[in-house]
């Protein structure tokens, strides 16, 4: 899916301005950022000193360029933007493109249900019995689809994805490598006889909305009974983990490493920033925001944000947060306080 | 391993009541939390009005019903609740049964040591060198098991998990999808003539006792030398991560998200919820609580709860972060107060 | 890989003092901590009452040994310390050496590019289209290398490592199990007219520099244009996460649990300790160190220490946290001043 110079001739309609060294163009990216192997543009003469000091390995150019620098191959192009855009629809299109059918290395249940002239199951992906996978899925290398596990329509899988069985996924879910959709809830319960934990059989199952995206390493446990739900629309960040029986409403958002503990209810719109933790049996309200690092162990309506672990509502959390900051001198301020009532009070003392 | 009607007839030993529409059951819920798809039961009349506005598919209900809700298939059983849990064992027994033999795509080394007649090995799964493994496992889907890994009889492994060369799993440990065990401890040197870090090897393994639960995508690295150990009956939460040297003692608690740095010694009994973290060199006696979130960066006593990071004795912890909350009005009345005492100074000086 | 007592005479050139138990070496340990199974070596007459003490299945033991444990095959050996190293380098070696070749079920695209008398494909691993991987590299089983992917020389991927599309490794990159290089960063924008998110295309790679190394099941996402950067020498440990566009000078390390958020960019030589966070489009200067746990929601200069969340100076820090544990006993010293203050108030008033 990497570019020679006459695939971006050609994806860009574009003139070769001077000769073509014999690169292999991996990646697009601003001028100022753009590295050997990148292809970048200049849409806007205000960015003129970056183009001269650019590490591009190609640049679309406008017309009629006064001045350029060495080393760079130039591509001229009416509209540098436009002709970007082409560049970038091209990366992303061979990252999301698949040719239906099923893969060397795939092993498929005979009871699978699929149409293999839509979806694609992608080299060494298992899928079990009784699964069955919606048209227009692309199913990546080494994903796991377990037993009765059910995608919808569109639903790109990258590498190494885990359904398990029973699960269910909408349409339009996006999984990044890695993640783990349906493993068991975390339930046990010490058995004062033996000494023991007793595993409490998990048994439910995972529902996943339409258009949710879920990142690398995530992880999301099945119910005890029931459903685990995330909600349409919602996006989870990688390594980000939602325990068994959670409920997640629409269009929230989880980002990286954030964690929700059991049976807890997210509403929609809500936004866990990065890192933040929900214990287990809460409500959380609509359009709340926890800001990173927030830990809540109670209740928390919606509409507002917090901050802090555990936590406060965001302003009385950074009002905290900066009289903590101011607390070693307010001690030394309380000591040396004490020390001048004392006196006062031996002064008076000392009047009666 | 999901069921028609027909199979949830055969399983209750129950009679059809109403006609029976097409439906697959995936799943059992109690009334008020089931879908469409989820099979549910009315056990106790206390019930009824949540049997009324059910959105199960199916409920199983007892003999002589004096009304029902409209569209549900209803199912009559003697007992709703022992029948529900004929259904209860089926989904978990469908889950958990497995046929013995090395499927299709799964690269077994020819060293490797097992009984095919007992042990499965998934498809696309793989068996390195010398590897053994005992009666009753079952290796899942795109598992990896490594040189002259040993695995004790009943283990489950699910999905794409890792069992690194030489780690050892005692009897009927069950590992959640994409856990790895053996990966290498985080161990580097700032070598200072050449400005790098030097690996230093990690040579020794993970013994994992018996009776133990590992959780999704969680990490447990093996020891510099030696062995990092996971106790008998331990279960660990998704996404933990236990570094190189570490001992756990039997029955110890990992909630998810939580860490444990190298060498550290933890105790038997103890509870780590979710997000804690535990510095590396220390102790955790037994029975020692660590509430959600808590970091630890001294040796803990056992037989008491924590809380905090750095982290006090759980009372001790809410009354700071109580006082923290209080801050930033306390320091107002610190400056109000300052004001009055310098008012009296003033006043006792003119007495003077 | 384990050992056989004829194994360990030879790696050793030792002389069996007694009868060899039919025992498998599967670990190196010293003589304290050492299990059945471990051999171990008794290199300073210093510890001798280890040694009679002594759990391990072998000890290699110098000439002329006066006494010794029950129950353990003893090996002599000139020098017992030079012939253990012999023992580790075994392990070592064991766990690095490769066979070359692809090895059976790995699916390899015909227009991947390497020498297959110099790389090894492990079982069932993945290879797609264009992908280039250099001599010297070993893919662990069930990797995944992405299209138009780029591998240097002489990298080891461990099991089930994904490298996605067009991602740039250098030479000498280590990557423990399960680690995703190369998963979409997470960008999506609330569209008001829909009241949906859309998705933002992350079209760029990650780099990662040479004599690397990747934590079990860590996530390393790609650049939205451009690229997510990784230092030559970096250290990342198990189950961090670096967000798109982040950037990392060179031997940096990242301790577990760690997450870098979009944009941020990381100086060389910063120790980022275990779960710290650090927000998105800040700096972070060289040398900089963030204790275990630290939060960083600004920018922060390089060459000091840093901790707490929000984070202060190291130093600053300790002594907020020594503030916060007293804040209790302080906040009832206030409330006790503001009495005697009143008291006093009240005798000045009285005198007037």
């Amino acid at each position: 899916m990497n570019l020679s110079i006459d695939d971006v001739l050609k994806l860009t309609g574009g003139k070769l301005l001077n000769t073509a060294p014999e690169v292999q163009i991996s990646g697009v990216a601003s001028l100022d950022e753009a590295c050997p192997g990148d292809v970048s543009f200049l849409g806007n003469e205000k960015y003129f000193k970056d183009f001269l000091a650019t590490k591009a390995s190609v640049v679309l150019v406008p017309p009629a360029l006064p001045q350029h620098p060495e080393g760079v191959c130039l591509v001229e192009v009416e509209n540098p933007s436009l002709a970007f855009n082409a560049l970038v629809d091209h990366f992303m299109k061979a990252a999301n493109d698949f040719t239906p059918g099923v893969e060397e290395g795939a092993v498929v249940h005979p009871t699978a249900r699929f149409n293999a002239d839509k979806v694609r199951i992608g080299p060494n992906a298992v899928v079990e019995a009784d699964a069955e996978i919606g048209d227009g899925c692309d199913i990546g290398p080494g994903c796991v689809i377990g037993k009765s596990a059910k995608l919808g329509e569109h639903c790109k899988l990258h590498a190494r994805v885990v359904v398990r069985e029973r699960c269910i996924l909408g349409h339009h879910v996006t999984v990044q490598p890695g993640a783990v959709i349906g493993s068991d809830g975390f339930g046990f319960l010490l058995n004062k006889e033996t000494g023991c934990y007793d595993t409490i059989d998990q048994v439910g199952i995972v529902v996943v909305g339409n258009h949710v995206d879920i990142g690398a390493n995530a992880t999301i446990d099945r119910a005890r009974f029931g459903r685990t739900v995330i909600g349409d629309g919602c996006k989870l960040d990688n390594l980000v983990q939602v325990a068994h029986n959670v409920t997640m409403g629409n269009h929230t958002v989880m980002c990286s490493q954030s964690g929700i503990a059991g049976s807890t209810h997210i509403g929609k719109y809500v936004t866990l920033a990065a890192q933040v933790g929900v214990a287990g049996h809460l409500t959380v309200g609509d359009q709340a925001i926890l800001a990173a690092r927030t830990g809540a162990i109670s209740n928390l309506d919606g509409g507002q944000a917090y901050f802090g672990s555990p936590c406060s509502p965001y302003k009385d959390a950074m009002k905290q947060y900066a009289a903590l900051h101011r607390m070693p001198e307010a001690l030394r301020e309380l000591r040396e306080l004490r020390k001048l009532v004392d006196k006062l009070q031996q002064k008076i003392d000392g009047q009666d």
